[in-house]
């Protein structure tokens, strides 16, 4: 309720994507990822379909080639392929980045390439900048459109140490999202040339995306990019932080092992059933709950993710130190 | 913002489609048409495209028939052609309401139909609940299903004396908007059976609606139709009583003469430009806004759209007669 209560009430609501509010902060976010152009969508799903479907027909080619555990592969419902006829080229590995030499082998017969930075079901790993930048040079080269998802962009500015607008230069197109790191209550940005915009509002209001209003989540969202964007070099050094603790507990290991971003996977050498009996114990004890969930990796294993956020950063470091030593202890004597 | 003013803060938000806020809203809403099942979209443009779509998988045929004017075939960029590879039937004429006779006309060769109620491109006509049963009789001897787009039906009620239920019975699935006459801010109900919201689940996933929160949308729908419904015969009667008036001045016209929900179209016999002046001239000497726009029709003639809801019942009655006195008068002497 923050987001509204400064609210202007006399401030008229966007209507079909027109008027002040949707306008000025697609303006606002078009200039911070250094891009013509900008566009707000309900939804990065939505955002990212579109952007690949123009692409896509943009160079002719009915394929789009991302990583294995990209959104649209694993949580879209193959909406890529069902509402947009768009195959998709899986490249490189389940659990590491795509690389310049998997680019370089994909070939030349794909409507566009998509990288996530950072990737985050691999734990949000981050490839270095000059990796990125030869990627962006290659597909320039050839000729290929590059789309970034940058669901969780503003997290990984403290680690380049460039600004999102340096970033998005080595893509032709970038989404954002506004409700991952920033804590908005929906939505998303899809940013790039005025033609792509053009485009993009046609295929929005194909998609059932073109709402009366969307004020609610656009003042929400320009609320959290606000208030979170500052901190995020913060969040990124409580994210070092903690998983530098966490490696030194038995049993444990994070992905990355030194963060790269606000998140990281953790690695509990337990089988599911004892792992949860420790981090609820932890959290009893101690009152401080350090995981949201566990799933199952083997039969003697789990993982969880973990995202560092104003959360983290209010917890006093004296009740964080002891639920950690807690925690130690008991995954030392678990299934004694 | 009143919609949110009693609003539990410690009620936690929708999680993609799950969740109680969403839930026991798509369970009451479900109730009140009468059907086994409903689900939440952002939008109606979604909402129906994806029930044609499960229709015209059931059927087995691509093809979906509806109105010349409906908004499938006027405001959505062919979204349903282009997403989901649907041809569309257009059966009877622009200035009149699809009849039994072109149901029976258009052939088994069909994948469902879809009826709006009110047609609103036309001043909200309706057909007879009479002719309504017997199309909707016809429809499932020849095992067509049948959908409503029921964007104003709460504005139809009073006129059929009829519950939501008992019309929706006639029809296979139904949408319903929240921010029509009920004025919410956005949002939109597709109901039918179970496996019609179980699959429509996956396409909502897939057109990017599954929204990580669409409380925004689900509070101030609820609000809205707590507030609204209740009025509808009130908004209904109003229009009854505006259009005899309107119809008593020169040069004025609605149709329907006898309007059947809250809405009708006014047509003007005066150029756009004279036309406007009358109207701009009544508004600024009475202080009541009679209209909101006006579209040319003819080179001599001009309409608009009224739609009658809590504005119109807050004019006193003397302005109003007021207002109406000037606007014949204008009307009558305007061109001389």
């Amino acid at each position: 309720m923050d987001a509204f209560k400064d609210a202007n009430p006399d401030r008229l609501s966007d209507m079909y994507g027109n008027g002040e509010i949707i306008e000025s902060f697609q303006t606002k976010v078009a200039s911070l990822l250094g891009k013509e152009s900008a566009l707000f969508f309900p939804s990065g799903t939505m955002a990212q379909q579109i952007a690949l479907r123009i692409w896509s027909e943009r160079r002719g080619i009915r394929k789009a080639a991302y990583h294995p555990l990209c959104h649209l592969e694993i949580h879209e419902e193959n909406g890529l392929q069902e509402l947009h006829g768009i195959e998709s080229v899986l490249l490189g590995e389940r659990d590491r980045l795509i690389t310049l030499a998997d680019v370089q082998a994909m070939g030349d017969d794909i409507g566009c390439l998509l990288l996530e930075l950072p990737q985050r079901e691999i734990g949000g790993q981050l490839p270095t900048y000059e990796e990125l930048v030869a990627i962006s040079d290659y597909c320039q080269a050839k000729g290929i459109p590059l789309h970034l998802d940058g669901a969780r962009l503003f997290e990984v500015v403290p680690f380049y140490g460039r600004t999102e607008a340096e970033i998005c230069r080595l893509f032709d197109s970038v989404y954002v999202s506004f409700y991952k790191g920033l804590g908005g209550v929906a939505g998303a940005i899809l940013a790039g040339d005025t033609d792509l915009t053009e485009k993009s509002k046609v295929w929005k209001r194909r998609h059932g995306g073109d709402l009366v209003s969307l004020y609610p989540y656009i003042l929400s969202s320009d609320y959290a990019l606000e208030l979170r964007r500052p901190r995020m070099g913060i969040y990124y050094e409580g994210a070092i932080e903690l998983s530098s603790r966490l490696n030194g507990c038995s049993r444990l290991k994070t992905v990355p092992e030194r963060p790269v971003s606000n998140m990281f996977h953790l690695h509990i050498e337990l089988p599911l059933e004892q792992a949860t009996e420790v981090f609820i114990k932890t959290t009893e004890q101690s009152g401080v709950g350090l995981i949201s969930f566990l799933r199952e990796t083997s039969e003697t294993s789990c993982s969880t993710e973990i995202h560092i956020g104003d959360r983290y950063t209010n917890i006093p470091a004296d009740r964080l130190e002891e639920a950690l030593l807690l925690l130690d202890k008991l995954l030392r004597t678990a299934g004694e």
